[in-house]
């Protein structure tokens, strides 16, 4: 018989974290899955000044101080790409690459991902100029020349946000018209510091060696290659879901954002989901925690409810 | 003509000093009223062990590391007890002791109040064996014998929950039964951890330099005075929300808890409340970070909308 967990938490960012601090410190058995190094996205952060109890950190020094406690508490991590869920009767089984546990509770935080250009430059100077989060990096950039890509919703208003602090903002998109809402866009086109380049897309994002100076771009028309001046390139050309191994449960949006109420449930008894992976409006570590700790004590109801 | 704030947030807990770093990151224009040390209830707090970045910190010096980068950021700190919100056509009007502010928008964060005991040695323990949050607290006592004062659902809940860690739990209850719903009473009764003290009331928490070690309890009844030893005392007597000032605003249920959606938006368009003062389920230090997050974005969209 193999060992059976009170949960098994999927994916080790914040939110995760954060579930298997609260279960273990709640003396439950917890398992905690994850494909990478634990930290999720905050390992691809730089500074990060808007996680309460730290003036300026970096995302990887973060990650280390909220995954070194577990061990202690006696959190069992491990790594493991989760290829499936199965539900019985009593417990549910995670199906990994080349294991299988068991656990009476799941807790999916699998985050998401930011799609990315793709172009030279993106991955090298990502937390220093590249962004994907103008809410968490706009202030970085007061009063300096930022380059958005992409034309719909998140663009071109994470575009007007970037302009309480940007001296400019251009807005870089493919085609010749924005996918936005007009309401949106009416905003943007009535905003004096915010310029547009149609048909257009970024080549490769370049610096020096402390951060990105310029972007190379190319006019789709006429196929000429130019250069932009500017501090910070923010990527708004979508994001998605990390919910692949979870989409036949229909615990998901169309999109593939999990669905749960105020408590972190998913429609499936004993499956909860916290953190980027679920469908809502704000994805930043403070929530990942808040969220984490709401699924703990949802875990621990659950468990009670259920052995009694 | 006054200065007009974008946002007033009353209340310097976690959750109000949160919001003001976000919304001042925004470069909003951000007042943050208090009436006492910035933390809040961090500031009664001895060790805090579920606040994911620290291993262990002490509440008081969370409280700072929280405060201190608000300076920075442009956030105006000033001390006041608000009396009363007003609601104009296009501002609200924040009245204090001896001063008026006023404000787009309103953030509520002035959290909620443990009853006490009254007894001595209650507040010299408090953090060194006196608690007032089990899911806080109880893995600090592993193997250890603790009293649990009260008798409704949440004293009867934290003693069912204490019992995965202490070797005993004794709930102490002035009367001969319990106010907590029958099946939790159940599970209470059956619990070969728990015992029950009737009749009894705490009349002082005895220790030496560094804890709690016994409690002086008399019986009601024929009013003889004994000792119990035990090295922690969780009070649930009641919790009240720290919202007498926001009363006739409508924002409240019958017990003064702030009602909100998952927005954080109150009845009151521009009229926010987080933290501890919400009705909801678990009041932690890393819900009200989350839910001050949620907050700033919300005023941030609300100004949006009502500016252009």
């Amino acid at each position: 018989m193999p060992e059976i967990y009170d949960v098994i938490v999927i994916g080790a960012g914040p939110a995760g974290m954060t579930t298997s601090l609260y279960a273990a410190r709640s003396n439950l058995k917890v398992l905690l899955l994850e494909q990478g190094a634990p930290g999720g996205q905050m390992n691809n952060t730089a500074e990060i000044e808007n996680y309460p109890g730290f003036a300026s950190i970096m995302g990887p020094e973060l990650s280390l101080k909220m995954y070194e406690p577990l061990t202690k508490f006696g959190v069992e991590s491990v790594y493991g790409i989760v290829q499936q869920i199965k539900i019985n009767k009593d417990y549910k089984t995670v199906v990994t690459e080349d294991k299988t546990y068991i656990a009476k509770t799941i807790v999916i935080a699998t985050g998401a991902i930011h799609k990315r250009l793709k172009v030279p430059g993106e991955t090298e100077y990502t937390g220093r100029g590249v962004s994907y989060c103008a809410i968490c990096d706009g202030a970085f950039f007061r009063d300096k020349k930022l380059i958005v890509v992409g034309g719909g919703d998140s663009a071109v208003e994470e575009a007007i946000f970037l302009t309480r602090f940007a001296s400019q903002v251009t807005i870089i998109h493919r085609r010749n018209s924005l996918r936005a809402q007009k309401i949106i866009q009416n905003h943007a086109f009535a905003n004096p510091k915010i310029k547009f380049l149609w048909h257009t897309t970024v080549e490769e994002i370049q610096g020096d060696e402390r951060s990105v100076n310029q972007v190379r771009v190319k006019n789709k028309q006429n196929h000429t290659l130019s250069t932009i001046s500017c501090r910070g390139v923010f990527i708004y050309i979508g994001v998605n879901p990390h919910s692949e191994p979870f989409l036949k449960l229909g615990i998901t949006d169309q999109n593939g954002w999990i669905k749960t109420d105020a408590q972190m449930k998913t429609n499936i008894p004993g499956i909860f989901a916290i953190g980027d992976v679920r469908e809502k409006t704000l994805r930043q570590i403070t929530t990942a925690v808040g969220e984490g700790a709401i699924a703990a004590q949802q875990v621990y109801l659950y468990l009670q409810k259920t052995e009694t």
